[in-house]
């Protein structure tokens, strides 16, 4: 079933937006998946009622105290087979302002993993008393397969250059935010830099194409390998974007930017001649800037590196939403948390 | 005083289970052991306590919210000088389910042993709030002698061959709970692998041939050295058990097999030729396992070297109580954190 | 303005003890300063405020349950660029005993900094939710920045050869605990070591001086480089100290001794010809520490190098504070996190 499938059978349904303070299974809310692996199985109805849970946790993060009693004993486990201080960060201190018990595995320099398989460690994770799995994997898939084995929750924060959910949903809420009547229907979006590589970029695709925005990926065609031909097919449940080269063509008159990290080690392996010569033709300057539109917005999932991607006066310039793309990932996180924990296992 | 005499002394001496909802030192509990730093100090109704103690702990673990006050502002410092990652959540979980604050330090990548003595060590991290201290170290008896100084309550959370007390109480805790009746009389548990490196197969010689059952240790003589001789001398309180380099004799009737993790570093000593070689002699089979009753129990301490000294087979088949091991851990672990707790220093 | 200045300014000028058990921002209380980065800005009465809600601190750490509930919700984020256990969980335990909620980051092994600047680092930070900044970084100055960019308060767990202002005010706070009166005027405090490159003599000499002590910076000549000038000139708001190369000079009766942590490094840097030397010419012994006065104080802010800077006996000795500072190091921290809770940006 694809989505729009879903769409056209869900349509009109709303669903209810549940009151935060409380725990979520003392309430109706219409939401069914237990796990978020990716957002491609989400429905417009199951985005919406992100986007609305996300607006009642910015609530709680302005009042004096930031914390409600939501999750409070429920053990939520950040499982990072991958090194990532703000990703880690924003999910721990988004289970805590839902007054969850948080444990860290550092997986990439922990005992864990010594000689044990994944399934192996998901079931010892499960044993120790998680109910909320949030893992990142250098391996595309890997959340699927702990999925399999885990009987709680699992939130994907990563796998290989597959998916990001939470960030994608994230960057939904922070546009929507800013564009007027809070739609993305034909607005024109530009994601630059190594599409190839970004788990990023692919999960963004998705939520915006559903969104009706107007989508051009571009980069050096090394880092775009794929997703002409993915395009033309109609990769998104149908929906269709642009692929190109000219950095002229996907900024022109675009509503808002967003620029990818480069990985250093793209260089090494022969897909990138130099970050130099990257930033020459493909950083996001003021300059390239004013092709958009006056008020185009702009986006980072950072770190940055500034003055390759991203030129400095841009990051930190008046239409750069990159803070408030961090600030929203708290919120994002929050409410995904206290969504899934309202679901049992069938 | 063997543990024999201490059992003459309180003989029929039932000790009260407490309340776990409520702090320790607000009822009279018949425990008295500040520390715990191996389970030869425990007498049967210590034992029993601890069982019993663990009994309530799961209820608090089925609860919606699985959560006590009992140890609230309890300080718990869990200072690991071995990586160690499913022993350390098991101790915060335990720790933070009974409300209590964990500190977590991990003296192997920490500054905290800089030109620093043990003692030293010992004695900042009391002074900077430990009330309980939860050590794990490569050297046998580095927690006695951090006992000697702490003037909170010490935990082993192992010791270089030593002792992994907890682990042998979560052990008798899971077999306890499968047997008939609850009792390991006369019960044959034959103990796999690596014997003589191995805390977990020392302090569970102990409770278990406490509890009546008949212990068979099984490994290469090079990975058995000295255990034929103590076993002749009556090692455990006067209690016999059975060394033997034959696993068809060990597995032969048995109710119960724990196959130990075998380390890589033993091929490099020589102590071992090669893993593939202790596989094919040693590893724990489901041919092997049929050697043993039909419905014989399977553990591991974990973490496991799935092929080499259990089978994946085993490990995941339905006699195995290996997650089951580690679910209990938690809970044991809340018992023992509770029942220190009550107990002030002389 | 001066330190004096600001003295006679607020003379008489009584700063009322805040009462710890509730939100700061509940009460009046005369405290200004939204970031501690040194104590060269406080004043007299500033000191006074931070010494009598210590003693407050003090007292709640003597309950039951040593917590209160005063920054509930509040996010203390400990982000260190220098590994630290000791300091790192001082201002873990202070947070956690007021009730605020944790987020560690360990930025020399985080991926945090990997290509950012330390200012987008901080934005990320403030947007992930931190509202209190612990920060420890090996540049001087590091903090200062931090403060300029974030709108919650900094808190400078030690920068660079620079300062450390909580270690300062523990030292403090510890000395005038034990001296008659709780005053410093006119005692002798001699500190011993790498004062060049101590960030602890640089705070200490600032507070001390400003409390009346008498104090002399004493070590070789190539570890005190650029304090005689700087003595000469009266660096502290005009207050003088003294500097000498002469042990004896230094210890003769004086009231209390802080013993410097030798690093290492300044051998290798050729600072000093050996560990062995430096303990034979400067290192605090029984027979040196008789020169003093016969109940002279013993301080050192850790971690020791027992046998080179002090001996083993020394720190051990009965006139040793050592473990008091590190004690009285969580409570100063709490009343600074308290403190600087209270004040919100201009």
């Amino acid at each position: 079933m694809t989505m729009l499938d879903q769409e056209v059978q869900r349509a009109g349904e709303a669903l209810e937006v549940p009151v935060v303070d409380s725990p979520p299974h003392e309430q109706p809310v219409g939401w069914r998946h237990r796990h978020l692996l990716d957002v491609d199985v989400l429905s417009w109805p199951d985005i919406e009622l992100v986007m609305r849970t996300t607006d009642s946790m910015r609530e709680v993060l302005a009042r004096p105290i930031a914390k409600v009693p939501a999750l409070r004993g429920r053990n939520v486990t950040i499982l990072f087979y991958e090194a990532s201080t703000r990703t880690r960060v924003s999910f721990e201190v988004a289970a805590k302002n839902l007054s969850a018990d948080v444990v860290n595995i550092a997986a990439a320099t922990s005992s864990v993993t010594k000689g044990e398989s994944l399934v192996d460690t998901v079931r010892t994770v499960e044993a120790l008393g998680a109910q909320t799995l949030v893992m990142r994997h250098a391996v595309s898939g890997a959340p699927y397969l702990a999925a399999e084995t885990f009987s709680g929750s699992v939130i994907n924060g990563g796998d290989g250059w597959h998916a990001h959910p939470t960030q994608a949903l994230l960057d939904l809420y922070t546009l929507r935010s800013r564009f007027e009547g809070g739609s993305l229907a034909g607005r024109k979006v530009a994601i630059l830099g190594d599409v190839l590589h970004s788990r990023v970029a692919r999960s963004n695709l998705w939520t915006l194409t559903a969104a009706g925005a107007d989508v051009w990926l571009c980069g050096p065609a090394t880092l775009l390998r794929g997703f002409e031909a993915w395009a033309r097919r109609g990769a998104a449940a149908g929906r269709r974007f642009h692929v190109t080269t000219s950095i002229d063509d996907a900024l022109r008159d675009a509503d808002a930017v967003m620029a990818l990290r480069i990985q250093r080690e793209r260089m090494e392996s022969g897909l990138l001649p130099s970050l130099r010569e990257y930033a020459a033709r493909y950083g996001l300057t003021r300059q390239r800037l004013a092709a958009a539109r006056p008020d185009a917005l702009v986006l980072h999932p950072g770190p940055m590196n500034e003055g390759i991607e991203i030129a400095p006066d841009v990051a930190a310039g008046s239409q750069s939403l990159i803070e408030e793309q961090v600030r929203n990932g708290v919120a994002v996180r929050m409410a995904l948390l206290y969504l899934v924990a309202g679901v049992r296992p069938a």
